[in-house]
């Protein structure tokens, strides 16, 4: 690569592009550590983003009409953080650029949502920044039908790596995309053929343009270290009525000697290489030292959209009160002071009515209740809407034509839509959830637990919770998903036994800010359980006693979901034998875990033998069976410790002796 | 649809074709519950496929030689079933069609492999079996290169649906297979337009034949009625010199009143539907009734190959005895007897020389020992392979001029790999292995799970096993992944905590004919921790006693991998201050649940305070800190019980408390 040429070609742009591969050489031998060519060579396309289209306000990183910038190979960082350093973000300061990498800083080795501002999303487990980014197109287009485009009009940017592209969500997110036409995604894919082991065609032939193409994609090149070429590609792309895909052709490690290597992709610390560099770049100022005319330059263009933003708070102002309070509040993620009383009251319509129906039934009906008055909530399905009953009465399906629709197809793309919600629920003013099978958490699993790491909102709707499923088989039985799950920190996992307790744990989800949730939902009928209709949310304790000894107790039985009624039919055998026997719902560990100690002691006293009860394994019960001050009392378990099988459900349960009977042979046992 | 069009056309295609059809409705019938419409849509194209070209033997399913049929839509379980009862296969009797999805049938409502001769994998999880069959044909051609052609020669099929494409594990897939040129794979896409929501278009409008065109593929198309269309399209097909994708214009639920709605591809039981649909196919016998002149036509097709068999056989027999003998041991999975010596010889010489590496440096020097005696091994990384020291010296690349090469570059598709990985090993005669970062068993954990519900000896090598990993942070450390392993049925998780335990895991990993394994291994150097070479595999029993207290025992410390060392230092600690400390190393919890009761007992006996020490979350580990037989002495964890931190390795052991000074507090505040 002729550095000198592109130098004299455009030596301002050169000079500002210059200041990001530096300060990221300077970051990555600071920390010993880290990945420098992925900035060094998308350097000049950055540059042109932010200097002639991105839409922002450095100074006001939260500013909810700005253009989403999302570094999808997050492994490069350091191009953001010099980005947001230079044009001025708030909290990227200088220090934290040399505290790259290193404990307390906001400087993480991969971006990490909710540490600096400015990272919209947290990146670095490859495909899951341009799948996030279709989440945020899909945001925007809908809260500009919403609320129109005076307050909503934006773009969503997304830089792609190969690395990004060859991992299979990156289909399922162009594939969504090109299929909703969100003609407002522009994704930067950074062509420099290199990946860690080598060269892409060591693995990869692939025709990325044409697969886009097929996709329904607008599909543009450019010569990535040509700003008047990126320039150009950026224009034409903003036109376009489809999403956008513009290969940027660029050099990894661009005028290093690691250039268009795969060396040239991970941390050049090499002394000698960085002087090479620099010289070659004709950068004489020391390290982490950014001329004041450059800095000032790059500060311009923080502050390009002060006077965008200005107008923009003029019209969110102009805005009736209620409108603009509505506003705030979808922002903010508070619910509607109203939808507390709707549940309410429907919660004791459920006790009254006592309905025999899946919970997963159920969590339709709940819908039913909350998406009327929580309008910014965005449901969806991976392709089994009938199955996993999210799509409420109201809703009409989201896609070109009609944008204020609030129901999402997302294909048969359990990891995709999972990775959109998160892109959805960070965008903010929309809540988004979602369904498949269970069993298929297995496909979402890398976007889940992104979801519990960036801390965001999104509900889960996984319907056919266990073997209760049937015939379908072990392929689609869970057995080992809730261990899972519940081993993931932050996240709460809800497996209601009712109508009712479905109904607390959607409130309880949607009051969450900072947390996922997952619905557990059975596709077999379950009888009401709940005899008394309280105000409060029992759900929220995590664990409760549902039914109370009538002989002098001698066992708690402790379940979740279906196997509550399990729970309550041992009930009856064991009292018929004089067996006192509380029965403990337990819908949530983790906010039973999170609840008072003295509340626990309560709800799981010492001094009676103790049984759990799930159709999954036994880990993760092991808790509350051995007591938390030691074991408390004799304990056992009745669940499942191998995979399921094919046959209708009652017969599984059966032959896999989840029922009443081996319960209360198992207490019995105990005693 | 004409359907006496289709019949008049092709007479005795049509009735064999039909058999599928009642067949798929009979069962579906008797079940009240299946998916009709795919067997109904596709029984044109696969009577043409195993009638004309496909390489079987009925009487003879598990010939090595036989070409192999893959059903990546698994829900379309019927259509195999009924392929296999028609052409005579040993185990597929009437009775189990009968018992479709009954408990105890071979005839699960997904395809399981090991239940019936003939599933060649176990699929319904979609996208699976098309990323299997990309395995399996890359095994055949390294086995015809190893082998020659006389023994090895044979086309993988694989038949997939609208959601296999959807997943993005097929573009992972597709990609690979179009890189490695796999000719001999031929894909044929049930082209019906319809998912489970809806049409397809309701969330997909990409134009698949470009999309395969785009990664190397050669595309065909034809009307999947047609017999002649369906011929002329394979022929075609195995002339490549690149996998081919036929795309097969189908309609789901054939003749049905179902037919092109997603209404067709669940479960037709309605009496009249069924009726007025065998009068439409003119198909007048009772159900579960062929025909004798149907069903000998079919039995012809299944002794098609007999012939070619045998002719196999006589060329087997012609080897060596030596390479016979070779042969049959690879087919069957048993170790070269001498592997067994020169790992015990190279575990002497670990300990004699003591080195300090990082267990995944010590993996490849097991693997420098194992793989010029295992010469079945094919190893790979997902774009990791520096990383995941998975190349072992002597190993070349796979790849079309070098079929022999042992060494895959999968690129950055976990998931692909994995599902790729499935599919070699199912194939039989090579021993897959590969690698990647332990945080990205989220990306390839549908096909970890189908490896144990299959139970296939897969090995995942799986490094920077926690927050060992340091500065690239959270997103790449994993915290909650061993707990998702043990959870996993069928699952062998090892932790070694040197390269001598490394050594055993191996060992064990390979030794393994139905289980799968995974190597969680470190990042960071570890000092050898065995101090005498015994000849036996301590991994074996899944935890031993790798120092036993000095003064009177009152601790017991359990880890395992890298915090081994953590307690081996905590026990420092405690003895000089009196306290008699045991460290177990515990580096497969599986194995150790398996070892007899007295050997656990003795292992970890009760009276002493325990204390698990793991940089990830307690879950897993309580049944051992209570004690099985109820909590035997106090107990305590030191681990993780959140996300880790972006920072250099050892500053985040410190921050999160995993030393040797927090564990022996934690010990004495037990005490």
């Amino acid at each position: 690569m002729d550095i000198a040429a592109l130098k004299d070609a455009h030596p301002d742009h050169w000079q500002k592009a210059c200041a990001i591969r530096v300060l990221t050489l300077d970051a990555v031998a600071a920390a010993n550590s880290g990945h420098s060519g992925m900035p060094m060579g998308m350097a000049d396309v950055a540059t042109v983003l932010f200097e002639k289209h991105l839409k922002f306000d450095a100074a006001n990183p939260g500013w909810p009409d700005r253009d989403r910038f999302i570094l999808s190979a997050g492994h490069g960082s350091m191009l953001l953080y010099s980005l947001l350093h230079l044009t001025g973000s708030p909290d990227m300061t200088l220090e934290q650029l040399k505290d790259f990498r290193q404990l307390g800083s906001i400087t993480a080795g991969h971006p990490e949502y909710g540490h600096a501002m400015g990272v919209e999303t947290t990146t670095g487990p490859l495909g899951q920044g341009i799948a996030n980014a279709v989440g945020f197109a899909i945001a925007e287009e809908h809260l500009r039908a919403t609320w129109g485009p005076k307050i909503v009009d934006h773009y969503t940017y997304c830089i792609a790596g190969d690395g990004c592209l060859m991992e299979g969500v990156s289909q399922e997110a162009i594939a969504l995309a090109g299929r909703q036409q969100l003609s407002r995604l522009i994704v930067l894919w950074d062509d420099n053929g290199i990946t860690i082991d080598g060269k892409v065609a060591l693995a990869d032939i692939t025709d990325q343009k044409m697969r886009f193409q097929a996709s329904g994609w607008n599909v543009l090149e450019c010569d990535g270290h040509d700003p008047e070429a990126i320039d150009a590609a950026l224009t034409a792309a903003k036109s376009s009525d489809r999403p956008t895909m513009i290969a940027c052709k660029t050099h990894i490690a661009l005028g290093s000697s690691a250039q268009d290597t795969s060396k040239g992709h991970g941390a050049l610390t090499d002394a000698q290489l960085i002087a090479d560099t620099r010289a070659a770049y004709g950068w004489e100022h020391g390290p982490f030292e950014i001329p004041a005319g450059i800095k000032s330059a790059w500060e311009a263009i923080g502050a390009r959209g002060a006077a965008d933003r200005a107008e923009w708070d003029a019209r969110l102002a102009a805005l009736s009160d209620r409108k603009r309070a509505e506003f705030a509040r979808a922002q903010s993620g508070e619910l509607p002071k109203k939808l507390a009383k709707a549940l309410r009251d429907y919660r004791a319509q459920l006790v009254a009515d006592a309905p025999k129906v899946a919970t997963r039934s159920a969590s339709e009906m709940a819908l039913n209740v909350i998406n009327p008055i929580l309008t910014e909530t965005l449901g969806g399905s991976a392709d089994l809407t009938g199955s996993n009953n999210t799509k409420s009465k109201e809703m009409t399906v989201f896609e070109p034509g009609n944008r204020k629709g609030r129901y999402i197809h997302y294909g048969v793309r359990e990891h995709g839509m999972a990775a959109a919600m998160n892109g959805i629920a960070l965008h903010g003013g929309v809540r988004p959830y979602g369904g498949t099978f269970m069993c298929f958490t297995d496909y979402a699993r890398p976007s889940m637990r992104l979801s519990a790491l960036m801390g965001v909102p999104v509900v889960y709707v996984m319907t056919h919770d266990s073997i209760g499923l049937g015939e379908d088989g072990p392929t689609h039985q869970p057995v080992e998903h809730l261990a899972m799950l519940r081993a993931t920190p932050n996240t709460l996992v809800f497996r209601p036994a009712d109508a009712v307790e479905t109904a607390e744990a959607w409130e309880l989800a949607l009051q969450q800010t900072g947390t996922p949730s997952v619905l557990a939902l059975s596709r077999q009928g379950l009888p009401t359980l709940r005899k008394v209709a309280k105000p409060a949310n029992l759900t929220a304790g995590g664990a409760y006693v549902l039914a109370e000894a009538e002989a002098k107790r001698q066992a708690v039985l402790m379940a979740t979901g279906s196997e509550v009624a399990v729970a309550m039919a041992a009930r009856d055998l064991l009292e018929a034998e004089g067996i006192g026997t509380r029965v403990v719902s337990m819908p949530c560990m983790e906010l039973f875990a999170r609840a008072d100690e003295k509340y626990r002691r309560k709800v799981l006293p010492s001094g009676a033998v103790r049984v759990g009860i799930e159709a999954g394994v036994q880990q993760g019960w092991d808790r509350w069976l051995c007591g938390e001050r030691g074991r408390e009392a004799k304990a056992g378990f009745i669940g499942m410790d191998s995979f399921g099988a094919s046959a209708p459900a009652g017969e599984l349960f059966e032959h896999f002796g989840i029922t009443a009977a081996a319960t209360a042979e198992k207490v019995k046992s105990l005693l």
